[in-house]
């Protein structure tokens, strides 16, 4: 059989993209990897663990002759990384990215690739976790994920089709849906419970007790802080980019949070019994969507 | 060997009672169990799973006769379950209780018991999950968990001393503290979690897109909402019973959210990074302090 792709020009060898090309390779669609890394040593990581198969010097030089382009970088480095690699894009090329927001993302694409911005799908993958680096990397953590493909109107049909097939050939379910409504859902789902994690640790550390508190924590603070322990520079990148959003959700939970507060101070327990009760059924009702995944995205 | 009890008189069969209940008997620390819930279908279900030898037909009945009493009711029902029981406490029977708040078990103990408040040992294991009622009993629920004592200057040195000993002898490490400095305690590391919780569950229910934004939460949602489906009853009572607290935690809370959303909104990229960076690291700092419990109390 031969893979549907000869090479794939890995551009970031972390968590994300590390595991993506695992996943690539066991599932036996990709002959060649060849990878970049602005990390040396992570470059030679990622080929001792038999992520990626060729080192390569530059973004450039990852990207040069690869049908299969991978940006798995911080969302902030988007545009310069399609800027130094699309005077080597091969006409055929899918490019992909695994971005946690995606208006920016799309944005930097248009600026950047102009007319060959319709081989550029953007892709959000929900998976990873709190830990992050080529050490975590796994060829498991895409099994079952729901993927966000956010194409828009300039992106070739064929690619978008491509690139489904890909994802679900990885084993995951994709749902296509516009950059906007993306980055509205994961402000509310993803961004804002990374914002109120770090939030709550810094309220905890900054309190002169607070050392002394975190001694009593147990398996509750463990998991709802656990997203707290997330990359800081991405997470400054995501709340950066998905700005507006952000600000809307914050809004939204503010107006929550008082209203709680409100009772508790008013000793009004009837009407604080109703309002937890309220949160404990949308709790429930709750499904994850991807059973057997870690995602956190 | 002859049992460090005789009869235990458990008042209440939840989670937190009929796991009690099974590990002392686990243990081989009691020969009996005599069991209170004002639901009859609850205690013939402990019946049937063990937990209790004996139904009991009122907190009085289970009381009479035991040397040892747990209290495992909702806090805000620790008063009239101590009124309840208190012409029949034995002598030397050691009296204790489960309740995730402090300063207001004791206040309620030493307005009802009076003269016998030295055999009252105010107890919070942490321990205990989402889940509650007595199907999620378990004999395990407090291997190696932490176990909060706050005695009062009237506590029995004896009285304390068994209390010790037995959550000892349950796999429990067992920390002295007062009242207040536990309710302070918990309400930064577990109150004021769970509030957030609530908060943001609501704040997602309330918005117009919020179910079809609820089909894209991955696994960082997953386990930083999952104390959002906790009993509605049992928090209304400790947000109550703790209200001074909460009412402090929240306003650290809301000083850490508002720097950050101002750091977001004014797209201070560095300082919002070394912001995040702070609550990352000092999450990452933390260590669970007993593994392989599953506390959230």
């Amino acid at each position: 059989m031969t893979p549907a792709f000869e090479q794939l020009g890995l551009i970031g060898c972390g968590l994300m993209g590390g595991s993506f090309a695992l996943a690539l390779k066991r599932a036996g669609l990709v002959r060649r990897v060849v990878g970049y890394s602005k990390s040396p040593s992570t470059m030679e990581r990622a080929r001792k663990m038999g992520v990626i198969d060729v080192p390569a010097s530059s973004a450039l030089l990852a990207a040069s002759r690869s049908d299969l382009i991978l940006l798995a970088v911080p969302v902030a480095a988007t545009e310069d990384t399609l800027d130094a690699i699309r005077r080597v894009l091969a006409h055929q090329a899918l490019v992909m990215d695994v971005g946690s927001t995606k208006a920016d993302v799309v944005a930097a694409a248009r600026r950047v690739l102009r007319d060959d911005v319709g081989q550029f799908v953007p892709c959000h993958p929900i998976a990873g976790s709190e830990a992050s680096g080529i050490e975590h990397a796994s060829a498991t953590l895409y099994d079952g994920a729901q993927v966000v493909l956010t194409p828009i109107e300039r992106t070739l049909t064929a690619q978008l089709a491509r690139a489904t097939a890909l994802w679900e050939a990885l084993g995951c379910r994709v749902r296509v849906m516009s950059p906007a409504a993306h980055d509205a859902a994961f402000a509310a789902v993803s961004h804002l419970p990374h914002l109120l994690a770090f939030a709550y640790m810094n309220a905890l550390a900054g309190q002169p007790d607070g050392a002394g508190h975190l001694t009593l924590a147990g398996a509750g603070f463990q998991d709802f802080s656990r997203i707290a322990g997330a990359n800081p520079r991405m997470w400054c990148d995501i709340f950066t980019a998905n700005r507006q959003e952000m600000l809307a959700q914050i809004g939204h939970f503010r107006q929550a949070l008082q209203q709680l507060e409100t009772l508790i101070a008013d000793g009004d327990a009837p009407a604080l019994e109703a309002a937890i009760a309220a949160a404990s059924l949308a709790r429930a009702q709750w499904q994850p969507a991807a059973a057997g995944t870690t995602s956190t995205a």
